[in-house]
């Protein structure tokens, strides 16, 4: 036999690892806080994502950078313990400060918090989430809480060793206007069967992601609990306040108003499904129909996202906050 | 003897019908009443089920007797306009009766409902769903709406052409108590290792279906939308108002108080699960959880369900709210 | 000093306890059994509720009767090692047996048991789950499996010392006719809209559930694993075989078939939604729409529901398989 | 005269409007093709994403360059029928292609498919989906189907009028290995508590998207049911066959085994959670759990994802498939 085949040197890989990242996912931690009998409440799940020098645990098994999620899960219950849990962005921003300056091999961590909300159960005879009435007022039930079972508050903070970013948002809050909502003057193409209507329903569920202009740890911080329910309040204020020629110009109402609003906020991304409510046909029946008797449909749906952003800046925000 | 068997002028069945019912479930009916600038808004999700004389239907595919479920919906939808939706178990009493009184193969109608909470978007500059603050009263906001989220209202109406069933309910409020909770004393069999404690979190998903004493057109019907508000204050209350020995006790405070306060209802039936607050052990990391830090656990969930009723009322409402 | 006001001796109650239980639902045990090389996988959720001498828990708070829900979880665990899991429901038999007669203060318990089904992934270069080849012959992959993702498969057993009352199901099993439907020949009232079909899409999602006769410790039990495959075949069959005039018929055919074909079954509930495949109206486009192109609409969705018997026997198995 | 302050002639916008998109998301579309009596059934769901000249609709409420979604959902019916369901991603291609050269204002279209699997129900006798039997085979019961309910196929398909982009994927393929799973060696910081094993459960629930080389009209696409079928058999494959030091490294083995040897592929995205099955501790029963016994965990887990490129390829899949 003539020569073997000379063994490839440095043969040229036939795959080769991308980006990735790894962590524990959706750690449910519940804080009580006692202030004498007044006691206070978080609930937060948190999903924790690191990355760096990953390669070998990927490319051959060993694990010896890999610090395990299970380790990440109870650093976020010891953290409520050591640092409590003063806003969602700021537990996450020691948590994320924590994951990459201690351990060399994790040069990027991303942590994303669910925050759940929780109203006191009012004293004996005061009727709780009636609107109108003083709600929750801390007495002698300062230990009882319903939970609110509105859209949920999020947040997203990253960290690379050196800047920091910071995105927050809710998603699933439901609006709707019953009038001031008008769909007409669009384009027609040889599949296009949709009436024109000048005042319909116009309903929504919002998910809202904001990101703030702050990314050094020498700047202050924005205060995170406040920016918060002000972005908040704007969305719904923008909803509701404007007459609606398309749900994109009333998103764009919405995420505008945010930007011109809140000097700590430079991008705002919205994906709004455009909750149908048809009229419902009630001639067969010899009735008439005056905008009263709405169907409300689950699918198909229209879906419209956009950013809006603060002149000058460029996008950040992932576009695909709702996956298929 | 020879004569061939004769055929068998009535042969035994080898199977029959039992117990059937049919109809159209969750139609999703929107109602816009406008009272001038201010607008108001019901949503229901109505199902309907009707029984009778459908023998033949099941049997030889003879569909003279079935009224079509497409029929059921669009009455739904007509009802809402002709009669208004003044309250989920009024509309479905008209539902009832209707289907029972007009369809003579129809003997029995059963209309189940859900209801979501809507509340107002508060005029510019007001801030909505924050404790304290006035919420939602109508002003130039006056067709705009968020969604509470919060528990839904259930109604389930029985009508047989001469007697009525009304039960309403709730399902989804989840509520918790950070103390004045304690679970010792219990019995102990070789496989019990849980540890007795004398303060832990007590948290659930209330599961509440109640049964009114009200069954003849003769006689007054509840109010019912007081009767489930005041309901509802009560289940709150007693929750948030009793030292847990038990979640079995803490329900039977629950339905007791119901039952004892609320004269128009003589059975309650309730589905708590228990909603698992685990303290996180932070010894291995030096740290003390003095009653702060807790995990919580999705599955599985202790789960406590009990009927209280009126003394000399025998249970009328179907054991198994919550099904696998 | 005044006498006190006479403390009653026994003063009516405002309100009684009635039909109560509890327990630990939703218990998820996997057990691997090694035979040699090839191993084998039981995937069950199991929910216990027992019921008993559980008045002075409601009522007073006191313990002492109450085997905690921890250590039922508990004793799933132990009993999948110590008994095996053969199949969902000798598994319950072995609890249910357990918590009867090892607690005096039990008196009865029901086990519910769901079971995920997981193939056996093949060996290399042989495809999975793909129609007309061999699937999953053990090998050399004898420890590697794919969840099916079919039906869930149900088993319900009920013990009160004495008697036993045994109910298998299965949900989530979806089936669709391209043909062979027609719906028409019903009543009309005012509110009837929908047009008369003799062709059309007939699809539905199989919730089933069935009673064997057997109660008796000293009768043979039926072969479960048999038993459950047999019937879910004869459900496909009738459902697939039957030329259906309303999905009554097609549930009647279901139910009678496997009364008729199944000697251990005395009972079945079948509870059908009719999930709807709408044709589409093509003609605005110029086409043809020849029962080829339908809309598979989410809800509203009609609802079949009826219990089939062996002639003699009373229904015992609750007719709300599905709740709102 | 003195100069009034002169009105800015274009004054700096105080926001601007970054990417966006919209159209109809999940219509759901059912496509029956007759052969003779032999009926085939293509089951999908289609979102249409559209981008473009979209200013002004947001911007003024101006809808002239807006198709309406409507129109999307009825093109995906329409050409349901013009050219039939070949494929999701063929079906894709048809719809996108469409959208970008018919309307001027759309320069770029993304289609994002679902498929769901039928399989078809035997002939009597026949069982169905019992390993080991034949399955399916087109007989007299060619027109009847029963959902497989295993993972879903996805497809995305996006196209600027130049440039093909092409990602196919499948979601919730639940795949679980009994053994040759390991976890140790890894990193310790004050915070890890987990001890190493040498033996334990891996399972997880795939989730994949790959992107194909094709991007060019004039090049042969890709056979698309084919590369989808031998991806999935490579992924299942190098599930099973890989001897596990932790699951980055069984995903890096998975995702290049379909670089290795699927050529038309360049990219593949995984997002892998780690399903825990945590044996449980029986020794209080004085029990042995010889790794037969596991606690099947909902959350926490752990969430690995990674991309495998094909040397020289820039990654072009969202790194984020699994959201919050």
């Amino acid at each position: 036999m003539i020569e073997s085949p000379q063994a490839p040197e440095a043969a040229a890989p036939s795959a080769v690892l991308g980006p990735n990242q790894y962590g524990k996912a959706e750690t449910r931690v519940v804080k009580v806080t006692r202030d004498g009998h007044v006691h206070h409440l978080k609930d937060l799940s948190v999903s924790v994502a690191l990355s760096g020098a990953m390669d070998a645990v990927h490319l051959s098994g060993s694990n010896a950078t890999v610090l395990t999620t299970d380790a990440t899960k109870n650093t976020v219950f010891a953290f409520a313990k050591e640092h409590g849990i003063a806003s969602a962005e700021q537990f996450a921003i020691h948590l994320a400060r924590h994951f990459v300056t201690s351990q060399p091999s994790i040069h990027r961590a991303r942590i994303r918090v669910e925050e759940y909300t929780w109203e006191r159960i009012g004293a004996p005879g005061q009727r709780v989430g009636v609107p109108g009435e003083r709600i929750g007022a801390p007495g002698e039930r300062s230990h009882s809480f319903v939970r609110a079972g509105r859209e949920t508050r999020t947040a997203q903070i990253t960290y690379d060793g050196s800047t920091w970013q910071a995105i927050t948002g809710l998603k699933d809050l439901v609006v709707l206007n019953t009038t001031d909502s008008e769909f007409r003057g669009y384009a027609k193409d040889p599949y296009t069967t949709l009436p024109e209507t000048s005042d319909r329903i116009l309903a929504t569920q919002v998910n809202a992601r904001w990101r703030y202009g702050w990314t050094d740890d020498r700047e202050p911080a924005p205060d995170w609990d406040d920016a918060y329910t002000r972005t908040r309040e704007h969305l719904l204020d923008a909803f509701a306040g404007t007459y609606s020629h398309s749900l994109q110009q009333t998103l764009y109402a919405m995420g505008s108003r945010v930007i011109e609003q809140r000097p700590e906020t430079v991008e705002i991304r919205l994906s709004l499904p455009n909750k149908h409510h048809f009229l419902v046909d009630l001639a067969p029946f010899g009735l008439k129909n005056d905008n009263e008797v709405y169907y409300a449909a689950d699918r198909p749906y229209g879906l419209i996202e956009a950013t809006v952003l603060r002149p000058g800046t460029e996008p950040a925000i992932p576009t695909d906050l709702t996956l298929l």
